[in-house]
């Protein structure tokens, strides 16, 4: 259920192939990250934002000049949490660094989210609508992931 | 859109009535909350959580000895966020100090957001379930909200 492994480099257990079912289909889904930092003056934030996993690193993409931008950085903490939002309940988080690649244009990544969260042909509409737009690309390498499924509980088994 | 009024205990303009219908839904939704918080070394934190929208705080409830706990204290910044997971997204987040209130059993906070998201008769049983185990509820006081509704966006307008 749960794997919070030191830093040093090495996908969380749950995170590596094969992965769980539950896992997988979280990471293929049209589920948008919930994304958190800590802000200015250590305030909580959060965001929900389109993703990418590559197979080990957790890939956003945001444009150049959003408000987001003035308190994230290099390095910075992130935790991300993608679940779903009906009972029984599935979630994945997980949390780590944050490195940022700005860019001149749209990422490849954010192409490739778009596809996935809209469909081929509108991913492609809502890209041509964008285009030339420069984006900073976040990725999120996890330190630390933890899982779980309720349609796996012994509770539901009981009552379901 | 947008609201970041300075924090001297006045609600945010948008979570004053009449709400609008985007943010009304969201609060009447079934969505759970991402909360967020700030960890143990400044680690930004995130979990699904059940709310209750009370007409000026958002009211959630944990188990006595989660692992959260270890971490939130009274005063402590938290920041939620309640989004739709499909598109066109709606979204609505908020942030804020939050209050701790220990006790014996089930807040009625609980109860009430297990009738919301489970149905009355699934929630009385979910509840029953877990009858006189203490919990401890977080009241979250916005200070700041903000709202969007990419369904009345001019991009959709236009291509939608």
């Amino acid at each position: 259920m749960s794997d919070h492994s030191a830093s040093n480099g090495k996908l969380p257990g749950l995170l590596r192939p094969a992965l769980s079912r539950n896992v997988a289909l979280l990471l293929e889904s049209r589920i948008p990250a919930r994304l958190s930092w800590v802000g200015l003056h250590g305030a909580p934030r959060i965001v929900p934002i389109w993703f990418v996993w590559t197979g080990d690193q957790l890939v956003m993409a945001t444009f150049a000049g959003a408000a987001k931008l003035a308190e994230l950085y290099e390095g910075a903490l992130a935790a991300a949490s993608i679940d779903t939002e009906s009972f029984p309940y599935r979630s994945l988080r997980m949390g780590g660094h944050l490195s940022l690649t700005s860019l001149d244009g749209l990422a490849d990544e954010y192409r490739a989210a778009a596809a996935r969260y809209l469909g081929e042909s509108a991913g492609r509409t809502w890209c041509r609508s964008l285009e030339g737009r420069p984006q900073v690309v976040l990725r999120l390498t996890p330190t630390w992931a933890s899982a779980s499924d309720m349609s796996r509980s012994p509770f539901l088994a009981e009552h379901g």
